[in-house]
């Protein structure tokens, strides 16, 4: 059906593993630390589905992408702690503060000003973390 | 404060409606028209705030803008109409239709498959609707 | 524990359905008829809970109440159906038209504009109902 | 109507507390405690609707029931306290660890990876207060 | 790291394509092909994450998993295609239909009743169209 | 269009400021405040927009208005600092407390009892707030 189909889920697991790292970085791969003593298989499907196939895939850049989920879990506005994650990410892919900041300030449009304070507060707490790790 | 607050409300509606005309196009103007007998003064704001404040600033190119909009509705779930005038918003201002269906299928990570499924069914009629009207 | 702790159930169901016709009118009827052949305790509860409880509680007046459900209500999203019921409710227990237009309207701030402008729409539809039953 | 309509509320109510402390335990006593000072009407409606109706029904065993908050709860995101309380009353009634976490990395295919995370991590903070109880 | 870890793509995808068809039937198989001209690596995510990994483990068995999915989609209310999918999965794996209908009426509880309304209506909806089979 | 088309973003700003400062008081200073160093545009627009706009309409008294929003942001359940900062504007233009408290309780009704549960232990926090500083 496609490129992928006669890959083993291990070189998925490696593909995604990497993306996650490339990604994520530290944060990431907390998350997959902390999942090791309660769901230690979905860790596996957490790299293999979003990361191995999800985001290897060449139709839209990781910059996009980054200001993508950045928009959506600020609209959501119940995962504070992977909007963190996602905007070091945005910020790892080569997004710069102000893009990320544009992009939640713009959700006040779509979901309300409520979410688009929640998720600027977010944003300052780790602008703030990366300002004092230097 | 910043370089818009001395210009008038007059200024900011006309800014507005240009950039509604130039990224929602005909779609935008047909909602604009319907609020008319129900809520005049909310179309307005609709053009003010929107488009004469937040997509009229020069942080973030348009392109990215209408994928944090499609990404943002996808993940809401319950704004198909609104969906549907961002999803033609995004081709207005250089997305593919490769790119923003990219950016549909990334939200089943982040707000389910059910939400992705939707997205891209609403994708598939938009795409349909300009194919019937070459 | 308090005023209503010794009534029987059978109080409770009449109490609410003369609520629920006070204020839900033909609509709640056929809410409650259309649940006989799949849910018919689901239509008792209906009746007991929100309005032979909930809404025959003297501390909040019917326009007030019905204002926050219209607010609420607009603002899921999710909800259409049960909005509009709600919308003729509160034109039912003494709202203005331009009253519930402009609750509508605010929920742009708190939910943003998609959630206003199908809450709008979904007024202009009573709206017009109404004015075409005269 | 059925059953149920000639029972007093003071009937409604000993079922209901007789239940609630069968499903939530002490965490759901200490819920009814905390609403005494700002909203006792509503402790009460919390007995009676829920634990007094819902949960009284013969027609959906405790473990199912339970299974179905915890998916929804995890779904919608927004209620973690409640969602920890619904946990422990998932074993109470019967559900093993490995049913809940299962029920929660379910619901990634159905609200994101994002709920299902904060579902698990949510889930190891009550195992790991049950094994601290030990 | 575990069972699965050596298996190929399309032993996934096989997996996945034989439990989707047991679970979802005639309505699963539809979906997929109303993906294959938009999103066609979409459909095959579908079928090789939810039912190839998730569906496919053996820690709950698939009666308890779709109570799990028809409290989800219920609560969350603004997937209805996907609720009446998994209305007719529930039966096809062994709910009764009054076992379906309790979980919906539960969601009130934890949802609100426009939520359960919804449900309700479309499980009338679904029971409908299977009665019109016979 | 209407009465503030000429009206410069200065005067919005101004009415909005003083609106802000009437309806949410320090509470809604110190939003503004922690926006200064991460959004400064967005302290502007949230001054303009919600508060030079739309609470400086007459077409709704602000009694009304902040049950619409205690209602809303009840029901939405994903964003507690600014429920937390409009039951103390409710109680600022005119509500008491049993009114914020009701409108809360009856949240249950359409968003469930964990989102109304979450309003209440909210309402506690600022009443006590309140109480300590007397």
């Amino acid at each position: 059906m496609n490129q992928s189909s006669n890959v083993s889920s291990n070189e998925r697991y490696q593909r995604g593993w990497a993306k996650l790292k490339e990604i994520d970085g530290e944060a990431g791969e907390k998350v997959i630390e902390a999942l090791a003593d309660i769901a230690p298989d979905f860790a596996r499907y957490l790299i293999e589905f979003p990361f191995g196939d999800i985001y290897s895939r060449p139709q839209l850049d990781l910059k996009s992408r980054e200001i993508a989920v950045v928009a959506a879990l600020t609209a959501l506005g119940n995962a504070t702690p992977q909007l963190k994650v996602h905007l070091q990410a945005a910020l790892n892919v080569g997004c710069t503060r102000e893009e990320v900041t544009e992009v939640i300030m713009q959700m006040a449009v779509y979901a309300g000003f409520p979410a688009a304070l929640n998720g600027l507060f977010a944003a300052k707490e780790v602008f703030a973390a990366l300002d004092a790790q230097v």
